[in-house]
């Protein structure tokens, strides 16, 4: 995926149901489009093989079980995401946080199936803990910001320069995303000011009353 | 779903992964056309969606997380599955399984959208106590069973009898279908003469060498 | 366990932690001497070996996790708790869920082991399906009301009812105990009245600036 | 706790239920004190407070679930174990496993509470990354040599060395420990030879004939 970066995360919000998941991935790719700039979706589970197989732009699963083959009913696994044609998954989000052996394992299933691994942490330590595990992203979100109307760029822009930095000297080929609370064109610019090469957002499009103009807001904040 | 069905859990085996998930329930489509029978499947949650809005059969979730709307990242909602076009889902699998309190609210969830509801259960006693949440099915798999060559209905008729005459006592309302080590027609036969509705299957047609072969002999067990 | 009774669980209140746990145990213990009703206590884990070996009240586990001697570090088995001299467990607490086959197997396993069996729900529905699996007691806990200062018999004494009802049909034997917001004598006279033959709560005493005084209050609505 | 060390985790095997727990603790105290060498015990959760309220060598704790003394039924707080006298916890065993953001808390929460923090990982990539959360200790502990014959000196000695190599370069104030398979002083040998300061070993000792005679056998390892 080129860089910087805006990742969108449809959770498993009522505004992405059913249809609703193919018509935003749609707004997407269309911003995308229009902009240059990168714009990947994370929709839910259900909707992934769907709209990864009909969309342009990367689609990115929210989760992965286990990174093997295994027939494991209600999972998902890294052959599976491959094969719908989506290009990487989101690991350890906060809402579906995983044991470290789980994510260690996964990262390294991503690797081997040329899939893209962002793993999702919660503070500096937990990222750098995490990087060590070689995922291609780190994407740090403190929880309590999350889904909340302060981003964490303006609330504590230490953690993310923390973070950065951190990474950068215990290995230096993970990137770091900046999630949680993401909200404006103002965020972004500073997210990539911080040093991190992107964004991973959901309410702040998913719940804006025209998602559209919320992701040329934000693609603002990135200069062409 | 009219009775008796025959109900395909697809798990995450790799013969399932990407465009073969479509194959399959095509094939199950065919089958259920040319024999008349109720064949349900479930793909993989990656894979649902799609294949929910392009076959004529019943499509099912192998799986649920909540019941409702709520964001949760890398979950299956009720109001999510309903949106695909799937009809029901399957809750509490052996390799998923539920505390009780979720099991009796995804069971609700499932009412008030106007899904099926099936859950899986182990033993007589966990389908006596799982039937009182009142799900449309029950599907008993002695985990022991689950994957092997030997059906509960040779194995331990008696403890399909039990759940069969013990949910009648308890839930009358509620229908069980017999599961795990299902393979033959005779196995069908059995299971339906045993007085449950149906059959609850995964590798012995996922893993057949000829799908196609495989259901149209379980369907030979159903008297038409 | 004479009914009617009390059942005090500690929980991990920092009133609880070490020495602590002991006095709170003895203060449950001089007050059942003296009013001669039944005072259970369920301390907390790490404390359970402790207590059980030196007041004479009954005492409980909090939690098991599994019905055999298997090594699983960091678990709670039925035999490890038979052998500290406590006389059962609670199972299924709403803070530490347990799946269905797992609650029917402690279940069984408690019974084997000749331990009292209380499985704790959370409505009238999961009451009667747990009621299935054959414990000795059910504690009827709505989550919303844990904690806090409204006992379900004044907030909602109709599922109280309703369980006692629902469980005298389907699983006789089955006792029936009110959980969530117990306080006051009162509280214990009117989940007598309801048909329950006890209580289970924790902070209404462990939280009491005189807990002694806290226990002696409920056990004046049972009259001897 | 000085070290060399030997770490002994009684698990929940049936050889230490009930009255064995203090009896094998007793039988390592006594070991202790004649060989002079460090045995710490990890005592059955409900064991916990008995054992180290009586024995005077380093008593562990098995799994710790949350850093506060939040109420939460059944679970094992840092507060509670500083409580009862252990001087420390495993976290993160493979047969508990924990989440990456509940391992850096509860590590954070072992230290500011001054209790020993022994993190257990299962291959090089989670060692390095558990060491970024700052525990005093790694135990590497491949689960396939868990409970085994073979010690992972033996079978595998290039990933204790790359643990304690890579372990040094990123966090080098934390420590590594041996575990899985250790069996004799000769494992115990090749363990502190590798760098690592000592093992972490259950059923070579619990389920020993004569469990004082194998410890005097691992102690016989370490040279004074």
């Amino acid at each position: 995926m080129d860089e910087p970066l805006i990742i969108l995360n449809f959770k498993t919000y009522r505004e992405v149901e059913g249809a609703r998941a193919m018509e935003l991935a749609r707004i997407c790719e269309r911003v995308a489009s229009e902009t240059g700039i990168t714009i990947a979706v994370c929709p839910p589970a259900i909707e992934l093989s769907r709209i990864a197989s009909e969309v342009e732009i990367p689609v990115l699963s929210q989760h992965a079980d286990i990174s093997r083959s295994d027939p494991r009913t209600g999972s998902v696994t890294i052959p599976g995401i491959k094969a719908t044609g989506a290009v990487g998954t989101l690991i350890n989000h906060s809402e579906r946080r995983l044991n470290l052996a789980d994510i260690e394992d996964l990262v390294r299933g991503c690797r081997e199936a040329g899939l893209v691994s962002i793993v999702c942490t919660n503070n500096v330590s937990t990222s750098l803990a995490a990087a060590l595990t070689g995922p291609d992203y780190i994407a740090m979100e403190p929880p309590e910001l999350i889904g909340g109307d302060i981003s964490v760029t303006s609330a504590d822009p230490g953690i993310v320069k923390g973070t950065v930095v951190g990474i950068s000297r215990v290995s230096p080929e993970v990137k770091v995303l900046t999630g949680a609370g993401v909200k404006t064109g103002e965020d972004v610019r500073v997210a990539l000011e911080l040093g991190t090469v992107g964004v991973l957002l959901a309410s702040g499009v998913v719940k804006a009353s025209d998602p559209g103009k919320a992701l040329i807001s934000l693609c603002s904040g990135i200069s062409k």
